[in-house]
């Protein structure tokens, strides 16, 4: 995954563990992997959580009596891709821990094509969590926007340059474009990790193309494009700084100038 | 289907026919019956052939030496839905009749969720007839547009009202707002049947909400929603006529105060 940071960031500390402690024998560099691991793990929560609490304060303000507040979210940035909160979900989930009901919130889940994380990963552990879930084709997502059912758009991010460009799953871009158009605030949800302050701008975020059978064949019970038809499968798109409203971290909230907030909060 | 304005105009011509012999013979009336549907077939090629001649001028002026023409189009507009020249399609069949090779153009066909019409009729057309194609889903289209690969978009269109509001297939509105965001020419291909003259604006024009199981599980090989879960399931949207460049239709292009541009060509 030439896009996504973290995890080679993540894969980078245990690597250390390892270079660092050469002399000592197998069976102690495995229990130091494992108390590494478990450390990444519970910090990761701590990350989440905070995230959480800072999008669960723009929830608040936009909570208004007998409305539910409507978010929409793209993709799975959920507890089924980091530990326990996610990213993109943890101010839902905060919000339940602090008392919210499921029909305080509706959110709105892309169905994200071609691998449909939204509609199989995010709607799942949502409307298992007790929160109000709606699905949709992407291609939907301006409709909801057009009809004001939208407050407020969270989505997680694979790798942020040091001018605020965010990475994230395909389809993203057109959300914030979408979001700009209708004035709507769309809030990237980026752990310090996926920060990547050696990368200046979108140009330096190599995109990931994927296998041209995800679009053509995957999950059909056959297949649904001519033969030999050339096919564009960009895993990911970058959405302009420009277009973001803010990107939350787990050590607060960056606006731009975004060199300028990531350089604040010590990166 | 409610929002499609010109079935009802077809299927009015047809019942006109009864009601004007009703005392002629069964027979009789349906000879009638099949010599005006086959001169609606007739109107309806030089409709699609009037509006292809002006979308070509619209291509040649955007041809440059050495570089295919990029064009983007959305559902099936094609001769699958119309008869011959298609609507959206016709200026690319213009072009070939004209002389254009199948690669002095590269057709971007979305997939079009959820009922796939892009992948399925459009690039299976196109690809047929020699010209160069590529498939990519709904969200892919705007990397397609930052790329620079896009340089006009054309589109069908299923009602457009008197202020030049334009309903089609799910999904057009959003390219209709990334275009805006790109700067890239967006324009409706609109035979006079689809202008809904009665219809004020978008909120005149009704819009068809479908099953969910289309989300859900049409084409799939097994269900890929959590069950019950709630589905969003519009087939139309509308796109504002402040985001197009302009209707083509049989009669003309339309542009700008679009109520003006359709009483000029006589409606």
């Amino acid at each position: 995954r030439p896009t996504a940071v973290n995890l080679f960031w993540a894969l980078d500390r245990m690597s250390r563990i390892v270079d660092e402690n050469k002399d000592l024998s197998v069976s102690e560099i495995q229990k130091l992997l494992y108390s590494e691991a478990d450390a990444i793990r519970e910090e990761d929560v701590m990350i989440s959580r905070n995230i959480g609490e800072i999008g669960f304060n723009l929830l608040s303000d936009l909570k208004k009596d007998g409305k539910p507040v409507g978010i929409l979210t793209h993709c799975n940035a959920g507890t089924l891709a980091t530990a326990k909160y996610g990213t993109a979900t943890a101010p839902m989930y905060i919000a339940l821990e602090k008392g919210w009901a499921g029909d305080d919130m509706h959110v709105y889940c892309d169905e994200t094509r071609p691998l449909l994380q939204g509609i199989r990963l995010t709607s799942f552990e949502l409307s298992n969590a007790g929160i109000q879930t709606t699905v949709q084709c992407d291609n939907m997502a301006a409709v909801l926007m057009e009809e004001g059912k939208i407050d407020i758009i969270f989505v997680g991010c694979d790798r942020v340059a040091r001018n605020g460009d965010a990475a994230n799953k395909i389809g993203t871009n057109t959300l914030a474009i979408l979001a700009k158009h209708y004035g709507i605030p769309f809030y990237i949800c980026a752990p310090t990790s996926t920060i990547d302050m050696a990368a200046a701008d979108k140009t330096d975020i190599p995109i990931e193309i994927r296998d041209p059978d995800e679009v053509t064949e995957t999950w059909y019970s056959e297949r649904m494009a001519p033969p030999g038809i050339d096919v564009f499968n960009p895993a990911f798109d970058v959405s302009d700084h420009t277009l973001l409203t803010g990107i939350i971290t787990e050590k607060g909230m960056c606006q731009a100038p975004y060199d300028q907030a990531f350089e604040a909060i010590g990166l």
